[in-house]
């Protein structure tokens, strides 16, 4: 199975542990960004992953490459030029206190590229599954229009297409949003999302209350089906974070299928290391999870690999199908493999 | 608004993590003292905040000093001489281990300072507010006289005047401390205290067993009400906190008025990164909660501001207002805000 | 009392935090090893505690070396000669994800060692108590006749024996373990289990479902009586531990006496720093307070010291009996000692 | 002495030791930039200094402020607004290998800036002397005009102007550079520049080959009397650095005065801790120097306090006055002073 | 260019900057050993590098593998297997305190490695060039007869062979090198040694005294010719260095070809960050070298790589052809490259 | 051999790396003192050392006595009690930036100790040589009393005695320190100082200026001569350190014995790693000597393990006998002993 994902992979920066910014006199330097992180679970899982960007020539550019490299991800098709690679710093919560993100990525290489940085016909050649999230046509109307001529690329191989809303507020406004994730439905076959994504990018609103901890798996569900019935989806997810503080969570999520089919994975009690990626490894354990089993146990491995993904520090989620399984099969004890 | 406040301020020494101190061959060196974390708290709001002691003339008290021109408190009444700054050894706790303070305070400069290093008419030209607490008068005879002076010279100035009992009982006994506080207490306006402190200092006991995590708020309403009615106060405030480990921790308030009134925060489960502070964090923001808002939402700010507080590495409360009151607002699910 | 034990020390590598093997660019070193974390923890409750092992003569077992005696422990007995000191790499879990161990053990000098290394008469020439864990005979052939050796050197002299059973499956078989472990019962006097321990290496099994975290303190003391009669024993203890998450575990213990006497320690509900040594803090802690205290004071020091070994970081458990006495008289609140 | 510079402040994020920055996983994170730079090296010697800039309201940026703070600088006229605080990335060099800088700066809130976030008039009340370098209108039409209008009301209020040539020639040109400082050189007292800048920006060149580690100082006494001839300076300094190796620099200096007096400072053989800000430090002294000292003075004391800071990690120079007196004294056998 | 490298690659644990080991809580971990090494540096060449080795299967051995591919390394041809990855233990020296190694590699997966492992034919089709080091068939008689029959693979299919003959007393005896390593010359083209290796081996010995020193490359050139005409080589590398003390060494080589010309590299003065790998960037360097340039160049450029080797910590050597070029070119005085 | 020494132990607070004080954020925590660094050298070579001090029963000083331990050193001798553990603080100089140490030692256990604190019978049974330093008599006029005891019970005992001058002038002037050390002069056997040490104690002074790096060792012979003629000395050996800068240091010694011989070291020029403890070493490896070898290799032992200690950091020598003897070999070069 080959996955091409594409969009933007950023120099991550954190302050250790739980120290806030104005605390922190080093950063620890790690890379991600929803759709190279979906590529780097993927290979995690034995898949053939390819990230498809583009990335300035310099050593802090050079540095993602390496990594996305010995994470087994095939970079061959990531462009080369430009001025920066984005940044963002991230200040981890605790208890009452929430994560911190302040993005640093205008004029990223990736959102001056254009077109005739990417030859889809080359880069989808042998591939099975693409992947982008809404953060990417949202870096600007450049990376929106490139990211329509790779799926359009993919629809037209008979490549299967997933795409994670993402929605982000500083990104783009709910207007545009709609419009340019609206074009981009015409071709895709799956769709992901949290609980405000639907509502934010396409006005479709769930009931639950998500600050307070409170969350319907039912309200999702219809959420889902309204998804499939507008734009014609194969399979519609959507993630089910209950945020009882920084520290613990609930995280579950719900399947429905084309046909109404309703699937709804074992919820978990998160003790958050890292919750930062916990949604694209979700996307991606999804996109393992259909391709190699039903889709019952499919949501059920993309729930699980993304419970696994909120206890390990960094954007990527660096587990194998081995211990999702494991954890599936419902040994969530923690006792010590020895 | 400007605050000023007087005490000690000591190098903090801790192992890194969860190390005991017989673990660590490196110890994180920050600044800390109740009165000094009062004046960065009250900073960190925007508030005129200075704080008054005495430091020698080393680079290791000049860090303290950096450390609070850092946080923007006014150090222009920082008397320098004496031979030492304090250190206190802080070994972090967890579970059922509970955190450990091994104080070396001993000769430090402000436990010798006398009257002629503080001008008090001078530091108290513009102030609306002086602060101090109990460990201040305890550091020895020479404190506890300056303590007077500067409480009376502020009475005089027409100041208000808070004082956190905080009782040290290696620093003073029951007895010296009641003799002291009770001088004391003839200037002061406000006093703040945790479950035990008005039962150390003045015997005013309340019934709830803290060691077993169980805290009646009514209990300490009754106190409050006695230190009022004992020493003509404006408020009493009482902390409130139920330790359910070294790793949580239930905390809460309440505040009593002149006029009985009894005002109760909500009552926040605390993953604890770091409690040393907390209660300090609490008087700073009840200071400026009943300068800014009503006495109702002023001990809701001051639970807030020192909940978050204990989410956070070091004496120093690192929060802005917009931060406490999104708290206050209800939202403490940790969500990332991007 | 003075108590010897007898094993393998090996240099353990752990990642900082929670990181992964496969993040990790530094390890931290520590060393540990069932006896060796046994002899360190009495040593710290006071008493006079050797360790015999066998170590090559290099600059990283003489590490191991100087972490004992640093920690107070007689080395004098360690026979030094061989190639390689054992190593174990740590992969500390958290919540859903299971804290890894990759042994690196083969060919370590005390699996070479042999008999004429150790001259028992002299090791155990004023000694009360001698104890080994099931580790010891594992490593192979030749360790497993030097323990006998030991054990009934010691059983000659009237010296206290007791025996940690401590399956390791990667070590030997079940049938391998039970021929071995049977003889050496001959000259044992106290064992000591975890709950799956008794039956994986003589078959006693125990109703309860441990992945689950639900445990049945009945089942095991079942489990204690028949290793009694099977053996012969004064005592067998079994250790409870629910595990809820790598990062919550509830924690307690069974003793039972020839005489069909039970008692059950109080149940702690930890959050783990470190769960390695866990069952070895427990054991010294039974040695300990088998010899200071009555059986049923002797099993709640024993849970109690080891459930504070759970909140401190590496194999040895870094605590005094006050601190231990003190979690026993119900403070768990975690209140800091100032 | 009161001294306002204005320039840009930038994050610097370096990796740990001599880590390359392929290699780093870690980014040491301090802040720098010429004019801050300058300002902080005058506060540390006891003037009244103050930075000018603008920065974004983000907490990276308020990191910036904090710094300089602490370092006792007034950061009272810092504009805030703007989108990002530049970044460079610095990568120590050893030995043969040279130490390497990525600047990531482009559209920083300086670089946006406009006339009206600065009211000069205000600014300079009570100041004696304005500082800026060829960095700060390299980085922009905007800025460029910017400087023009600070030195042009400098000059003015009949406050002293110096300027550091700073060329560097990714920000611009050398056409562009001459055509612009030429116009600012109108308002310059003092001008202050390495081996290169006079050539690179005004085509005014000395012979020596910098790059064999063989500096001639007759050489660029001539390049100072011709800058002074050629604007009508007061003083011209010209620091003088052999690179023996990244490891390894000689380090020395030369003041011409408008009266062609020529002042040659000491040379030092530094063992180098951390170069950047070398230049900056120089800058600072000569500043300091021209006011406390008398020429000759004040060049070896810019050159001894350059020296000192190369043996310091950061931008920052932290010396203080008696530092440096003891170096121009002639102890520099670095002997413990205990 | 397509290069082929065999052998040993080991997990390096070092403490900290210059901590021994007797130090040491923590230990830097990065991999590292002489064929891993050399095929890292050509593939920061820009070369088609692969690497062959056997590993086992656990993550400290894929942590190896993941290093190797984020250089860019081909990890196709890594048989997976056996129990462990050898370690090596690393202590920096310091002036007149030598770097300490020790080594704990028995047992190694490559060393219980056999010929099945490996299908030759494959793993050389493409390529252009074969490197291997005395320490392959030092690890036994299986390593031995592996090397050897792709040595003997290599040849057949015209590939160029080279080898590093890299003497390790502690793995065997001069005899037993000599032989093996003898019948393996049958199929070198180009060896590399260093001043001891060819007297160590072969018993051709040069005059100079190395621990005082002192190097005189013409002795070396005499040794070259010697071991051209025993084993009819086409090229045979000598470096030569000049151990002043642990921080700073002298750092040259010659390079004689099969007609006895004689290529004598500029000699550099070395400020050692980390030297270990040295020797092998040198044999990378030659390797790309005598590729893309004459031999003159070659050598040169070999040596100018080994001495930046020598000023970056790991056993890798992370520089481009550009850094190498910009050294030969004569700037090696570290200014910063801005 | 057995050997006592008598004095304080510090716990040692450094910034890491070459930061200054006022840039760090925690400090690397190790323990030194003159008199406990010469028992740890000595343990170090294999002699039973027994170093005697005071030490309060808290857990700072604990890891004192744990690291002592750990180092081989007896310390049954250790009485407990007081209420501090002395500090000094140490910032790491580099080129022309001298070291700096601030002391925090007033009101240590060990100065308020008294005599019936040390039974010096039961302390000196079994030993051969007793050492102290200049720096305890200067504690203070009790710490004068018990040495004076102490050296006086030694010598009664037939013990020989060595002193080590190790004047420093912030613990007492001139007058005070020639006044008790003549004094202690009449029970010293051998003397050791640097250079400035008989002349700041005893008025004896040499030519050399030391602040210019150059040293003579003939006018330390005359000094040496002199000591031993006014004190009746068996030997008098002056260390002989030649300060290039904080980061290079000529480093020799001389021994003059009773009869007029002359002994001088061979010159090492060091790379500074860690200079503190440099004149302890060199104190124990000249008691290690006199006792092993003949008084030429007795001091060439002793200044090649000072030569070493330079190169280690923290205050312990950790170099086995081995490693000194290789130096004296003449093996300076360090090349890695793998």
């Amino acid at each position: 199975m080959r996955v091409v994902t594409f969009g933007e992979i950023m120099l991550r920066l954190a302050p250790e542990g739980y120290l806030r910014f104005l605390q922190a006199d080093k950063y620890g330097a790690t890379y991600g960004g929803g759709e190279a992180n979906v590529a780097v679970s993927l290979a995690g899982f034995g898949a053939d992953a390819a990230f498809v960007t583009k990335l300035p020539e310099n050593d802090i550019a050079e540095g993602a490459v390496r990594a996305l490299r010995a994470a087994g991800v095939d970079v061959r098709h990531i462009a080369r030029g430009g001025n920066r690679i984005g940044i963002y710093f991230l200040e981890k919560g605790a208890s009452q206190r929430p994560s911190k993100v302040i993005y640093d990525r205008a004029g990223s290489a990736i959102q001056e590229a254009d077109g005739t940085d990417f030859d889809w016909d080359e880069i989808f050649s042998g591939a099975d599954h693409f992947h982008f999230t809404g953060i990417t046509p949202a870096l600007g109307d450049k990376t929106a229009r490139i990211t329509m001529e790779a799926a359009a690329a993919a629809k037209k191989k008979g490549i299967k297409v997933s795409c994670d809303l993402n929605y982000r507020k500083k990104l783009w406004s709910r207007e545009k949003a709609r419009e340019v994730m609206t074009a981009l439905m015409e071709y895709v076959d799956i769709v992901i999302a949290n609980e405000e994504d639907a509502s934010d990018v396409f006005g479709i609103a769930a009931p639950a209350d998500v600050t307070k901890g409170g969350v319907t798996a039912e309200g999702y569900v219809a959420v889902a089906n309204e998804l499939i019935s507008r734009f014609g989806l194969e399979y519609a997810a959507i993630t089910l974070r209950g945020s009882i503080s920084a520290s613990d969570n609930r995280w579950s999520a719900v399947l429905v299928s084309e046909a109404g089919e309703v699937y709804k994975a074992r919820e978990y009690l998160v003790h958050i290391v890292d919750r930062v990626g916990g949604g694209d490894s979700f996307g991606a354990g999804l996109i393992y999870g259909l391709n190699a089993f039903d889709p019952g146990r499919a949501v059920e491995f993309a729930a699980a690999a993304s419970c696994l993904k909120q206890t390990i520090e960094g954007d990527f989620n660096m587990v194998t199908v081995d211990e999702v399984l494991r954890l599936m099969s419902g040994d969530g004890s923690g006792r010590i493999s020895r």
